[in-house]
């Protein structure tokens, strides 16, 4: 987790921002949101809404009463009660990359599907990050698990390998219902666990500007069990939203307050996320271009959005168009984090791992973004002004043309630099090696790999949880 | 220059900065700095400053009375008006690299020493970079070149392959004076000059707390002659300065007023910039760490300090320490150049084509940073909010579930983003070509080169200039 002590950065001015939030709500009365959920519509309906077919027509003072009830910060808890991490304020929580169906081989220069491998070494790295906070969501596909109780074995490493904060499934009630109970093995009962919230999912919009059935009808079971909703517009300019960026907003914002509203109905103080997973498209090509200043731009005004709100907000990672971890995966990467961190993100899934959009996870570039990662939390992490540290009597101690190198005041504070896990000082020295910081993320990896230990679990849970995995029903 | 609209990001609290000036005031009246030109100790003692051997104590009222006289902001004057630029308020001014004796030889993979023929290239690279506002400085040292005529011959190539803004000597009185008689070749004039600052200068200070003679000299017929004037202070943590940020900055703060006091004494109003070029040391092996977090940090305190003095700030750059053009390079310099622009840095010296902190130039890498200032330049460029942007109606007109490929508002404003460079936003293809975004860059580079074309230049000042630098004394 980061925190910092400084302001975010406010993009856009008050005024603008108060006219994408009227767009937002004229869109919601104007047009509507399609709900696939008959109970969903039910709800919606109950509390005022006009509802025609599979449309719901949302009047400004509903969702504005709702998204009122809804907590500006909440506290996400973790089996190891260290690793609970505060959602909202002046804090960004990371996660890592989610949802990619590929592993880029760095040895071989060749992408491969991903396996149930791959997802426990991932979660490994996830556990052995300083700055990772979150384990347990969709690290990477593992296309070799059975669907019925792929979402069980990844919490099943998760919980295994880390003690850090884990996600549930959004793949339908039944999964959500099960990712429930395995948490409540987990935390001592499923009460517990709605007491203190230690689930958080990820609910996509389909845009524009409606919500599919498997994921409305996991999002309800969370809410209903007050587990934190990471409510996500997924737009792209020009294709499933305006071509502008200010306009995508607009639909955006709608959409996640759809989503807030219906979340605050089912339980008033569910705890939910105002977040973005949009892109823009560069549409020479049709490609995405998530490595893009504007997709950066909007990430930044769904901060601020969220702020106007009173609620926390998603977005960013690291993230990059580039499919190897070259140079453009460093800038790329590099922008999209540190500018949402400066503008006061405050949880960030895909922190970590991807190259290619999201299409490929890449070992070594979960290591390059655990350092930038780093570098982040270190630029945000306030310095230290006070007397000792101001120095003003070893500056005139030493005097013009002195030497610090000898001084106490030097030894006493010189651990304080942080160190770089792969970045490299050295000079460059005539004959030597010149070696790409990726080749050294690739073996840092390996030995990662080969000595991580998993924190200690109670082997009754370890047990149960076996035994509640293999009693998931095929169907 | 990349303009914003958005108001800077203040890093410190404003008491912690406050700290720090007290902190610079008391350094200046206790210690006091060395002035190695006894014109210099003179102005001062003058003007009411304690002067010891070479050491002068400068009296706070002193100081603040003369930061008060400078400039905020100050326009630049380039050859061609157009390409004139304002130092200081909400613009980032770029200049490229500057000092680097070596050159890194992408296809040898080997670091050679530079030459004039270097010079030349990287100075049609300033001039072909839409991102780039200043020529003229020594964007890396031509070695062949004698040091009589070299600032000369620099000078030459940039008025003949560039019509952007100029930079002049800081070696020495006589140097100095020389691009001032230059300069009036090009500009009609040396008194036309004197009224439209046309060179700007960088004075390093030689910390702690001094000014050598050939910088202090330079600085002072520039301030004379109402040139604009880079301070910049240049510390080392842990050597040239305390190794705490907070004593670095108390130390660099009162470096820095010292010079702008002996500026503005000169001459009031003398266009001055608040300016730092320190840097971080890795004490565990003396190597500089300027691609650091740690390093970034001051920067932003720098840029906030100016803004408290009334001062436009000079920092950052696209920083590294890596000796490649690698993924480090990428996150290193995206991270510097990105947060100096967010935090309000005004002229950003170093923009482009650095490697291995200030030692090295790379072609590829300048191509790359080229890319990097674009990305910084679109994120800080204002969104556009307006009832056509925020297209509330092509929302509702197209519904939920439809597609805004074809619409009319798409064709509209799709040109409007940026087309990068040299990034890529291609997919993975099974047996493509995964070719690093250093490669493109390599290839970019050339062919720029080979098409470069000079702006038009005035036959008979180019003949002008030439008889004059013919006419320098070898001593």
């Amino acid at each position: 987790m980061i925190s910092r002590e400084f302001k975010p950065l406010d993009y856009l001015k008050e005024e603008e921002l108060e006219q994408i939030h009227l767009g937002a709500l004229a869109a919601l009365e104007g047009d509507g949101v399609e709900f696939f959920s008959r109970e969903a519509r039910d709800i919606l309906k109950k509390a005022g809404a006009k509802v025609e077919g599979e449309n719901v027509y949302l009047p400004r003072e509903l969702v504005m009463e709702q998204v009122a009830q809804a907590p500006s910060e909440f506290t996400l808890h973790a089996r190891n009660p260290e690793n609970n991490v505060v959602v909202g304020g002046y804090n960004t929580v990371h996660a890592p990359g989610y949802g990619s169906p590929y592993v880029m081989d760095y040895v071989q220069n060749k992408r491969r599907s991903a396996d149930y491998k791959d997802y426990v070494a991932f979660t490994k790295l996830t556990g052995n990050s300083g700055n990772l906070d979150v384990a347990g969501g969709v690290v990477v596909e593992p296309n070799d698990i059975p669907d019925y109780i792929r979402h069980a074995k990844m919490f099943q490493a998760a919980v295994k390998h880390t003690d850090k904060c884990l996600m549930g499934s959004s793949m339908g009630a039944k999964k959500a219902q099960e990712s429930l109970e395995m948490a409540g093995i987990i935390f001592g009962g499923v009460d517990k666990v709605r007491k203190n919230p230690a689930l958080i999912s990820l609910i996509n919009t389909n845009s524009p500007l409606q919500f599919d059935p498997r994921m409305l009808e996991s999002m309800m079971v969370y809410a209903h069990n007050n587990q934190p909703v990471l409510f996500s517009a997924l737009t792209m300019t020009g294709t499933t939203s305006p071509v502008t960026l200010a306009g995508a907003l607009v639909q955006q914002t709608a959409e996640i307050l759809s989503g807030v509203t219906l979340a605050q109905l089912i339980n008033p103080g569910t705890p939910v996320v105002f977040g973005s997973a949009s892109s823009v498209v560069d549409l020479r090509t049709g490609d995405l271009a998530i490595g893009s200043p504007e997709s950066t731009k909007m990430f930044s005004v769904i901060a601020q959005l969220a702020r106007f709100y009173g609620l926390p907000s998603r977005g960013g990672g690291s993230l990059t168009d580039s499919i190897i971890p070259d140079v453009q995966s460093g800038y790329e990467s590099m922008m999209v984090l540190m500018n949402c961190v400066v503008c006061g993100i405050n949880f960030m899934l895909h922190s970590a791992g991807l190259l290619e959009n999201y299409m490929t996870m890449s070992y070594e570039k979960f290591i390059i973004d655990d350092e930038i990662l780093g570098m982040a939390r270190d630029f945000a992490s306030p310095m230290s002004v006070n007397e000792d540290t101001l120095a003003v009597d070893t500056i005139i101690k030493h005097g013009s043309g002195g030497n610090y190198i000898a001084d106490e005041h030097t030894f006493k504070h010189m651990k304080e630099m942080r160190i770089p896990i792969i970045s490299s000082r050295e000079r460059y020295a005539a004959g030597g090696d010149l070696v790409d910081a990726a080749q050294r993320a690739h073996e840092y990896c390996k030995a990662v790999l080969q000595d991580y230990r998993n924190p200690s679990l109670d082997e009754n849970i370890e047990d149960e949880l076996n035994k509640y995995i293999e009693n998931i029903p095929t169907e």
